[in-house]
């Protein structure tokens, strides 16, 4: 059978008739390569030869709007700054006009209550890997339905395991780039032994992250501890956790810090939570085949999973509001 | 100023307007997204949520076709392979169909000596770095004008330098997928210090690899010597090499083997080499700013470019004709 050579006009027809259902998942993009926004999903493509397909060569965040209000967007913006820094990455456009497009691109997706996705790459040019060799670095941003979180997550809780996939280097594990193949292997895991989520350790044998999380433990004696952010992601919600229980009374937790915790402290925990932009925290319940506390969500989990809502709902100084 | 919003047709007829000198390169691409070859380099374009964009979820190759033959074809699908193995990609066609596609796209783009990238992709379906959350695998198949390399560099030689950027894990080194952050360091690193070219060291300190090449160096007592291939990527060029230079007789080279190479020793070598696809062997006349040999491009690095210009231009093995 031969291979069928396309028109341009048959493209642009396979285009318009495509109807693959998670395509209604996506709201509006703006996309600099276009010089603007789109709403046809279809649409939402990027130039094969840019960096970011081709070398991983981009960086990205991802947060989140609701009731038209989006949530920690400077801390997010902080945090692509300094990625874009490790890599040498420009915007194509300055700050305020990123925050001008990123607003209109929620606007144009018409759910007030979305998750947006900003990508900034090195651009399209030439198949390199060359960073100098591109015509020069590309935004995307994409608005995209928010679907709920299962509730029995948060009633039941959910599994953890150790990761038995090796750690990125720290410069890597840092900085949110589009280099996730460990990560991506670290989902594969989780999903291929029935659980919901995994967590890697450093080479010291010390908690690291999740794939896309932040793990944290909650000891007998009250302490609430994370992994050290030298070598992972510092995420925005267990950042803004951490905070949050640092304002608490004593009577809570004794305690809010970093730390270097083995996997068998943590088995031994009262509490073990996992942090994420879409989620805010989820009570871990069993980690390695470990019942963790009495096998139910904790206090502690209850009480920053209110104090995250209450932030995101209603503190003036977290909000970005979308519509002028 | 507003963000504009682009209907579909502002944005096709953007596209049919584009101008860009770079997409004269590109001749024709597979997409299987797509359903067919398209040879309007507007239109080469991939879904923003092809895992391969937003994770570096995807593998590739590259490799050269000369007069309507690809060269080492076999070798590159072999390898290919392996690196779908080590990411649990698979193709969305079966490899005789493959061939088929890859031979179709190069008649397509019209051009007897171009050179081929193939990317296999986790495929779009969500912005998730779960693999499992995708409608399928892609395959995209690019064919691009070859520009010739400047004869000065084979007449004169390059410049070489230790690079500054950890080494990868071993097993993101040694499968050639799209995650190419430190590669795209390296290749800066080279450009900002002008050099040609850059060359990694393992954690041992031995000589690994360039961001997108193979060294081997000529001690003087006449072995050509490569960095074991257990950190970095076993280039087919390289490979191709080192057969070639052990069945020649004992008079040109003493032995042709891999091995730990320090810097120190490539400092006193009186041939230092760098493989790579599109100029197969080019010779280092400087390494860290020492003087290599006299100075000058030497014999061994010409009876292997010759070598190798033998193989790709007559010999049956390894070819594989591109028309009927």
């Amino acid at each position: 059978m031969s291979v069928p050579i396309l028109s341009f006009d048959r493209v642009i027809d396979g285009l318009i008739s495509m109807r693959k259902p998670h395509l209604s998942n996506y709201l509006a993009m703006y996309s600099s390569w276009y010089g603007g926004i789109i709403t046809d999903p279809a649409l939402m493509m990027v130039p094969l030869d840019d960096h970011i397909v081709h070398r991983g060569d981009g960086i990205f965040e991802v947060f989140k709007c609701r009731d038209w209000n989006i949530y920690a967007l400077d801390r997010h913006l902080d945090r692509m700054r300094r990625s874009m820094e490790t890599f040498y990455l420009t915007l194509p456009v300055d700050e305020q006009r990123l925050v001008e497009i990123i607003r209109a691109t929620v606007r144009a997706g018409n759910h007030g209550t979305c998750i947006v996705r900003l990508f900034v790459s090195r651009g399209p040019g030439s198949f390199s890997a060359n960073p100098y060799e591109t015509v020069g670095a590309q935004l995307y941003v994409i608005v995209i339905a928010q679907e709920p979180v299962a509730p029995e997550k948060y009633e039941k809780g959910v599994k953890l395991i150790t990761s038995a996939i090796p750690i990125k280097l720290d410069y890597f594990a840092t900085m949110k780039n589009c280099n996730y193949l460990p990560n991506v292997l670290m989902k594969k895991e989780a999903a291929d032994l029935g659980a919901g989520f995994s967590v890697s350790l450093d080479e010291k044998g010390f908690l690291a992250e999740g794939p896309t999380e932040n793990v944290g433990i909650v000891s007998k004696r009250g302490e609430l501890l994370i992994p050290r952010f030298s070598h992972t992601l510092r995420g925005i919600t267990v950042n803004r956790a951490m905070e949050l229980a640092r304002s608490l009374s004593g009577a809570e937790l004794t305690a809010a810090s970093e730390a270097d915790i083995t996997p068998e402290q943590a088995y031994d925990a009262s509490e073990i939570l996992v942090f994420g932009t879409f989620f805010n925290i989820l009570p871990v319940v069993e980690y390695d085949g470990n019942r963790i506390g009495d096998g139910r969500p904790g206090p502690v989990f209850k009480l920053l999973l209110k104090l995250l809502a209450e932030d995101e709902a209603q503190n003036p100084r977290m909000l970005t509001p979308v519509i002028p």
